[in-house]
């Protein structure tokens, strides 16, 4: 069982140190994680990102499933990147697991940053767009295509001290994909 | 051909007109707009998001294409929603189309709102994150993805004085379609 580790992890100032935690702990439960940096890719280049986008799809296209990162990234969302590469997994029919290590509702972290107001029981923001209210921890598309194409979306019940290094949430993903081989 | 039109367009005030005008414009290059409000979903029943999650999933398995409103959405990222249906058109195969209707390259606009520095000619965010500098307007993850199951990333040369309402930056992207066909 080959698992495609999708995150901003690779953003991390020790992202290979992560990454090499991240295979170890898949190798604990007989799978091989698949770490995005793996790709030797010379950053100076100018074909890079391109370069970065094809190893990254090989990798997808090679593994069985995907454990994506989605703890919230530079927004009330989860990183982009990471995002997109949990749809593509979706539609080609792989194992999707995820989790999160900020367990607010979606509604609670937009709060926190614009001015949102209720009319007739539904949140908008201060430019008067919806605030999805659904009392999910991101957008419905993330939490319930997990749902549908793997397992839900895995959530510690308080927010770790270290989001982006405590692999607690992560490793119950890893013993879920292992489970389901089982 | 059917189009399905993904974008946070969905939360705007005006989402019904905006999603008439958006099927309008496909109709007149001889394609149909699948727009994710035609689904009729009562919001207050429990299993109301999960009902509009299957209903887009539905649309999407059914088009041809997609056309995915990329501009920024509560950050410096596009809408996660509208990223992971652009993933997953991708995986599925279908020819993917996007337009950003704010030009300036993704790490300007994370320096906006974050502390960037640059050290040894990356840049870093006030967290220690590195922040992409390919000189792309999103993840390289989207753009690339773009690139290769589909058209470019469509960029007006300035930003719109209305981004969520001027469909120049969407009409370029339903002709392109229409070229594709014809």
């Amino acid at each position: 069982m080959k698992i495609y580790l999708a995150g901003p992890d690779v953003f991390l100032p020790d992202a290979i140190e992560v990454g090499q935690c991240k295979r170890s702990l898949c190798e604990r439960y007989g799978a091989v994680g698949l770490f995005p940096l793996d790709n030797a890719v010379d950053l100076a280049a100018a074909t890079a990102s391109m370069q970065i986008f094809r190893g990254n799809r090989a990798m997808m296209d090679e593994a069985d499933a995907i454990i994506a990162n989605l703890t919230p990234f530079r927004g009330p969302s989860a990183d982009a990147g990471t995002v997109y590469e949990l749809g593509y997994m979706a539609g080609r029919g792989k194992l999707c697991l995820g989790y999160s290590n900020d367990p607010l509702p979606y509604r609670d972290r937009v709060a926190k940053t614009h001015l949102v107001s209720s009319s007739e029981g539904i949140l908008f923001d201060e430019a008067g767009l919806v605030v999805e209210n659904f009392n999910l921890v991101d957008n419905l598309m993330i939490v319930h295509g997990l749902d549908l194409h793997g397992c839900p979306l895995v959530v510690p019940d308080i927010a770790p001290a270290d989001p982006w290094h405590d692999l607690a949430a992560f490793e119950t993903c890893v013993r879920l994909v292992a489970s389901r081989r089982a």
